[in-house]
Order: structure tokens, then sequence, then C-alpha cells
């Protein structure tokens, strides 16, 4: 049945295995062979308030760290997306697209979700690393909460390894 | 790739259209055709302590209404079952099993998710009515957080009819 139609599939990807999980699940789970299914793989690259300390106040840095921060971010992005793209083709050839949007990642899922009116969402459940979710709060609760389409949430098991589950 | 492997697919079902919502996006999205996924229907019974009263005291109720409520409860528990798979039928000829436990739905769901070793929990986002959440929390979020296995929470679109979604 869903072969048939086209889906947008929101997929969450970060520097985390959880999130390669997740993918993988999806991949196998939920893409159908020969389906029409899109997979738009996005990457939040969070705000720079997320290094700043936990007392609220913030760091000022010099702009050279800055842009050294801004490419370290990039280059942390293009890695992300290129890794989730091998995943992709090597479970299941699908058609894919990659986005990079600069943003607290809770927004940016919802915002994307709604603006593309994409079918479903996928994410890991501890997405943005430990240090980072202590800034930002869960990422999946606040999206599980927050979004109007279904959102298929992935916790990967603790005792296995991405490349054989 | 998924049509080969049996899956056992967890959907929580209750008295909601939230839930009926949540089963027919699994039939149609997840469950894929001719496979050998088993559904497994769940409702929990929420326990008495859910018509206590809000501070915390709770009411005597003689035997009769005791057995008149245990009645009511076990017939809604046929119904909503029953009417889940009728959903199954309409939808797409998978197997089916149901299962009727009583207990609070956020521990019911999560043990019997566990015991069964499922490769998905499917549920609707607010199940479980309005007044009953009061007292027992988002089933959903406690499910997602606690669940080791993927978990898929459905909300269904304000503007959807079940019958042509």
């Amino acid at each position: 049945m869903a072969a048939g139609t086209e889906r947008k599939i929101l997929v969450a990807v970060d520097e985390g295995e959880e999130s390669t999980y997740a993918l993988s699940w999806c991949l196998k789970n939920v893409v159908t062979e020969n389906s029409k299914d899109i997979l738009i793989l996005l990457y939040a690259i969070p705000p720079r308030a997320v290094y700043t300390g936990l007392d609220g106040t913030g760091y000022l840095f010099s702009s050279d760290i800055l842009a050294t921060m801004e490419r370290y971010s990039n280059r942390v992005a293009e890695c992300v997306t290129e890794k989730a793209k091998r995943v992709c083709k090597e479970v299941n050839d699908v058609k894919v697209e990659t986005k990079v949007e600069h943003g607290d990642p809770r927004d940016v899922i919802c915002q994307v979700a709604e603006k593309l009116g994409v079918d479903v969402v996928v994410m890991g459940s501890h997405g943005y690393g430990l240090i980072k979710r202590a800034f930002l709060g869960s990422v999946s609760n606040h999206c599980a909460q927050n979004l109007k389409c279904p959102v298929l949430i992935v916790k990967r098991p603790k005792s296995t390894n991405v490349s054989n589950s």
C-alpha cells in the first residue's frame, strides 16, 4: 500500500551512533523496496549558545575563534550528512536529499517537518550528545510533543553494534 | 528487506480515535504487503485508582458497583480490540493477535513490549482520554523514554477524518 505513494521521510541526523542506527532501522523497516519514498536527511548546526557557560554567562570569543568554530561546525555537518548518505546507499538505494540548517535542533526539526509537509519524522532518542543535551533538553521529547506528523523514535540497543543490527 | 523477516509490531489501542488512526497509519506505512509481520493489539484496562478523587482520597464502592465497573471495563476492552481487529482486516490482511492486560497503560505497554521482544511499539500521542491522562500522565511520553525498542508516535491530524485518512 505504502509502495504506491510517494512519502517524504525526514530523518534527523547528528554526530551520534544512535542517529545512524535510527537511519538504518528506518531504511530496513519503513522504506519499502522499489518505493517512491524520498528520504530527507536533516542536520541542524546547534547555535553558539550551546557553548556558553552553564551559569548563563556567555564567553566572549575573538573573531578568529568564531571563524574556526564555524568552519568546524560546517565540516561536522558535511561529515554527518555524507556518512548518512553512505548508509542509505548501503542499505536501500532510496532517493535521498540532504538539508543543513542552523539553529536549535528542536526548532529546526519541527520547522522543516512542517514546511516540507513530511509524512513521518525519524530520530534517535538521545541525539546531540550528552553535554549539548543538558543545554538543549531532549530533542526527541520536544519533537514528539510538538510535531503534528507521526514521529518514530529509535533507541539504539545497548548490546547491538550498528554494523550487524 | 523488511518483507523477509517476521516482525512483531505492538500497537497500543484504546477507546480514542487517535489510537485507531495510529493503527491505520501503521498498517499503511509500516506493515508491508505479503509480510510475515505479526501485529499485537494491546489494550490496558486502567487500574481502579483512576476513579479515585483528585485529592488522593479514594471512594469506597460497594461490591455491586465494583462488579459493574469490572463488567464495563471488560466490555470496553472487548469493544476496543474488536474494532482494532476490524481496522486491520479492512486495511491490510495481516496476522493479528490481541492482548488485554490490567494495569497502568504506561507500565503495561513497556512490560509487554519487553516480554515479547517486539520490534516496534506504535501508539497515538494522546491515548487514554483527557481525564484519565490527568491521573496517568502522558502514556506516549513515558513509553518513548522507557521503552528500549523503537517507538512510533502517531498524532492524528486535526482536520482529518479517520475514515478517509
